[in-house]
C-alpha cells in the first residue's frame, strides 16, 4: 500500500508574514492588544494565508450527511428518517445552514455518504451511496475499511472543489441522527474517559435517555476493545461516514493551504480524528464556538481550541461555525483597514 | 421645573407579537433550543418591535467623545490630545469604528461633546463645546447641572436622527482618555462597593498605575460623600459629558421604540445610569459583549445582562457592540426565514 494521501505534509505557515502581521497590528490606532482574540486570529490568518492582509471573503460551506446504524439501541430523538428530509430542506433552502449560507455569500456543497432513505435523489446534493447508513456499532464496526476510506476521499474532494472554487475559508457541517453517539464514542475512546463524561442530550434526549446512550457507548467501547489503538480504526468501528468526511476534509483543508472553521461536537470531534491523522493539520483549524454539549468542552479543551462564540449552540449542520464567520471577516477588515498610528496622527502612548 | 424628559414613558413591549414569535421559534426546522441565546434574542426583538419578524438592517452607530479632567491626577496611559485626534480619526476612516461602521452599512454620528482641543472644527462631526472636557472629579463636580442636561439631551438628539433614518439597531460608542476612571466611579457609587473592585487597566496601566487610579477614584467618592444617592448628582459629579449622551441615548432609544446593543465598560455603565434614571428602559437593553476590564463583568451582572460575545475586548469606541450586530441580523434572518417542520415536511420529535 501507497503511503495514504492523509499523511502528505500540510502546507506550511509563512512565519515572516506572520511576524509583519503582528508587528501591524501594535501599530494600528488602538490600545495595544484590546480588539482580544480578534488580533491573534487576523495574525494567524495572515501566516497561514501567506499575505499580510488575510480575507475571508470567499466562504465554502460543504455538508456531510450520513445515518448511523446505532440509532437501532434508542440513542436519538428523532427517527433516522430526518436525515434524508434535512437534506431536502438544506436544498431547498429552508434550514438554518442554507439561510446562514445565504446571507453569507458562501458556496454551500451538500454530500449524502449514505441514508437510510433509499433511492434519495435530490438535485444539487452528491449523494455517495457508501451504505444505507452505517450499521450499528453496538454489535459490529460501523463501517468497512473501504467504505470508511470512500468517506475520508469525499471529504478531500469537497475541499479539492473549494479550492478550485478560490475558497479562503472552509466550513464543514454536519447531518445525521444518531451522529452525537458515534461522535461521543470516538471522543471516549481517544481522550480514554468514561462515556458518560461526553454524552449529552443530542438532539433532545432527556436524562434517562442520555443514561442509555452512555450505557451503550460503554458496551461498545468494550465490545470493540483491542482495536481502537489506532485512529484510523476506531473511526471505522465507532464514526459515521459524515465524521470520516469532515475529518478527511480538515485535513485536506491543511495541505491545500485553507483555513477550516470548525463547528460544534461532532465536527470538534472529527477534528481530533484530523489532527491525530496527521497532527500538522491543527494549525489550520480555527473554532467557531463552544456548544451546549457537554462533550464538547472536554474536546475543545484536548484541541487547546479557544472558540469565537458560546452561545449554548447544539444545532450541528456548520451552524455555530458559519455564525463565527463574520468575526473573522471583521477580524480581517480591522487588521487590513485600520490607520496606523503615523497615518493617522495619532500619538502612541509614551515609550 | 416641568417633569424631566427621561421620566417620560418607554415604548411598551407587543407581548402578542412577542408570543407569537416564540410559537414560530417552535415550529422551525431543528431541535427545539438548539440555537441558544438567539432564540431568546429573536424572540424579545420581535416584541419590542412589534413584528413577528423582526430586523436589524438599518443601523445607527452614535459615537460620543469627550475629555476629562480627573487626567490631571495621573490616570491613563494616554494623554488628553488622543481624544481630538481620534475624532479626526473617525471622520477619515481609520479607527476601528469607522473600519466596521463601513463594513456593516452603519450610518456613523460622531458627536464631540467637548474636548480640551481649542477650536476643533472637523467636517462630519458635531462639534458641541460644553466645555473643555470636564472638571477634574477629584477636587469637584465633573460638570455643572447644565452641562450635564445638555449632555443627555445629546444623546436624545442623536436617537431622534436615528428614528428619523429609519434605524433598527442603535449602536452607541464613546471616545475620551480617562473615561474609564469615570465610569469605575459611578459605578461604584451605584453598586457601593470599593472602587478597586471595578477599576481596571483601560487603555493599558500597569498594576501600579491600576492601583493609583483606585485611590484617586477612592479619594473622589469621598469627598463627593452625601451627594450620590441621586442617580443624576451622581452621573454629573463623577461622569463624563460622553457617559451622560450614552445614558440619555439609551433612555431616548427606549422611549422611540429602537432597541439599543450597548457596548463595554463604559457604555454598560452609562446604561446602568439609564436603567437608574427610568427602570422600564432596561427592556430596551441587549448587550454586546463581555470585555476585559474586570469592572465590566459586575456591572452586566447587575444588570442581569447576557452579552453575546466574550473575546477580551477593551477597545471601547462601540466596537463590541459592532463587532455583535452580524448576530443579531443573523438571528434575525434565523428565525425570519427558516423554513417550519410543516413546510418542509420534515418529522418533528414524537410528541
Amino acid at each position: 500500500m501507497n503511503t495514504p494521501w492523509w499523511l502528505s505534509p500540510c502546507k506550511a505557515v509563512d512565519r515572516e508574514v506572520q511576524a509583519a502581521a503582528a508587528e501591524r497590528q501594535q501599530q494600528l490606532t488602538k490600545p495595544a492588544g484590546s480588539l482580544g482574540q480578534l488580533e491573534a486570529l487576523a495574525v494567524q490568518l495572515a501566516g497561514l494565508q501567506g499575505r499580510l492582509k488575510p480575507r475571508a471573503d470567499q466562504l465554502w460551506i460543504a455538508m456531510f450527511a450520513g445515518d448511523h446504524g446505532v440509532v437501532a439501541e434508542g440513542v436519538s430523538a428523532y427517527p433516522q428518517a430526518v436525515t434524508g428530509q434535512m437534506l431536502a430542506n438544506f436544498v431547498s433552502g429552508g434550514a438554518a445552514i442554507s439561510v446562514l449560507a445565504r446571507q453569507l455569500g458562501a458556496h454551500l456543497d451538500i454530500v449524502d455518504l449514505g441514508t437510510v432513505t433509499p433511492m434519495l435523489d435530490l438535485p444539487g446534493v452528491r449523494h455517495l451511496q457508501l451504505g444505507a447508513g452505517t450499521a450499528n456499532f453496538a454489535s459490529g464496526p460501523a463501517m468497512s475499511d473501504a467504505q470508511g476510506l470512500k468517506a475520508l476521499a469525499a471529504g478531500r474532494d469537497s475541499v479539492a472543489r473549494a479550492q478550485q472554487h478560490g475558497s479562503e475559508l472552509f466550513v464543514a457541517g454536519e447531518m445525521g441522527i444518531g451522529n452525537t453517539a458515534s461522535a461521543s464514542a470516538v471522543a471516549s475512546a481517544f481522550l480514554q474517559c468514561p462515556a458518560s463524561h461526553l454524552t449529552g442530550p443530542g438532539t433532545g434526549l432527556d436524562a434517562a435517555g442520555v443514561s442509555h446512550k452512555a450505557r451503550v457507548i460503554e458496551h461498545a467501547l468494550r465490545f470493540h476493545d483491542g482495536y481502537l489503538d489506532d485512529p484510523l480504526q476506531t473511526l471505522f468501528r465507532l464514526g459515521g461516514f459524515e465524521i470520516a468526511a469532515l475529518a478527511g476534509a480538515y485535513v485536506a483543508c491543511a495541505q491545500a493551504g485553507i483555513v477550516a472553521l470548525v463547528d460544534g461536537f461532532i465536527c470538534t470531534v472529527a477534528a481530533m480524528v484530523a489532527v491525530r491523522l496527521n497532527p500538522e493539520c491543527r494549525e489550520w483549524l480555527l473554532f467557531g464556538h463552544r456548544g451546549a454539549e457537554q462533550g464538547h468542552r472536554r474536546v475543545l479543551e484536548s484541541l487547546n481550541a479557544q472558540p469565537l462564540l458560546d452561545l449554548g449552540l447544539r444545532l450541528g449542520e456548520g451552524s455555530g461555525a458559519a455564525l463565527a464567520v463574520p468575526l473573522v471577516r471583521l477580524a480581517c477588515d480591522l487588521h487590513g483597514q485600520m490607520a496606523t498610528f503615523a497615518e493617522a496622527s495619532v500619538a502612541d502612548r509614551p515609550a
